[in-house]
């Protein structure tokens, strides 16, 4: 995994209250206080953020804006991926199982008939 | 980074219309040759997808599906970089460059203490 | 209530498969006979075609855009209002029940006091 | 329309600072200060929320929480229409405009018969 990846992880893991992580001090340790809905709350709100960044950039916007936005994104996947003891490896897994990418396309594909098929 | 994400990366790229993508037989270059929004739209989708993922485990769900809809969410997030030709090497750096976890936190907590002073 | 979201909620209510509505014909009955998360998984999508068309109308795109995914989203949320047996009266009611705006205002103050109380 | 779609609206309308509207007292007038992202950001947010809601219903949760995060979504929609100068009768007209649901049904049918045509 990459190094940076790898350190998040560890560093948010340790501000979970059951590893000592005080919700006055650490913004994570805060979120992980408030519990799930807390969590999944900034996904949906990073989410938003990162579509409005990437429509500024085409309406003259500073592209780096959605690099920003993105990595509030991606971080806040990690917070909640520690929330259900799960980590940005697992994640890797998953996207490296479905090989390179024609896995993934490959299965893209397939819920793509079957959603054609269902008429949706 | 992650050999896994670069890997991907790479192979995204390839994919696009310039890059002798076909949309008629890659899923990425299907997304590619629509455009913004269609790449945006998967944003908000795969962020929906994976909070529902997660509230299902609380409900006796399988926990593989939030990694799942994580995967994808990473991935058209990945998508979207190379849209704006940007790489998750960028989001990376980005990550990296707020130092370990204390300065996210630290950039975290600044915007909270603006938000209270903005009253919002 | 409107006649508009009267007519609607009567149409749509009549699309249940246990009210005899076919999924083979009708777009909302074939929403209902997929369930909860398809329905849920709507929400989030008209949400952000909403944000995107309304960032459109600054970079010079059209207005009634706007409107029409906002007509989106409204009537996707009355399909998940039917699917748990809720009706649009019971919103507008939630809606006036908070009086006029002063209401929702107080609501809205009280929530952010709290937010700020709790350092989020 | 609605009386009280209708009452919201016109309280909305004088909350702008151009009508008024003081963003010290009222957190619609705040909205409105903030401008376009605040409030799309609003829609992102509360979208996820009723998703949220939606789904504890199902693990045991109360259905009143449903209603109350499509309040917010709806209430938050006439802000952002009111942004843009619209008005919850131009949605509805929207809606009636596609006259009756069989209207938004042969809609749907006709996005989801070009989306498979697409093959997306």
């Amino acid at each position: 995994m990459s190094d940076t990846l790898k350190r998040l992880a560890v560093i948010i893991e340790s501000r979970k209250p059951a590893n000592g992580g005080d919700p006055d001090k650490s913004y994570v340790a805060r979120l992980f206080s408030k519990g799930d809905d807390a969590i999944l709350k900034k996904i949906g709100e990073e989410a938003t953020e990162t579509v409005m960044a990437a429509k500024d950039v085409r309406a003259g916007g500073d592209k780096s804006k959605v690099l920003y936005e993105c990595a509030d994104l991606w971080f806040h996947s990690m917070i909640m991926l520690a929330q259900f003891d799960l980590t940005p490896q697992d994640v890797l897994d998953e996207l490296s199982r479905r090989e390179g990418i024609s896995g993934i396309e490959e299965k893209a594909n397939r819920k793509l008939i079957e959603r054609e098929r269902n008429g949706d």
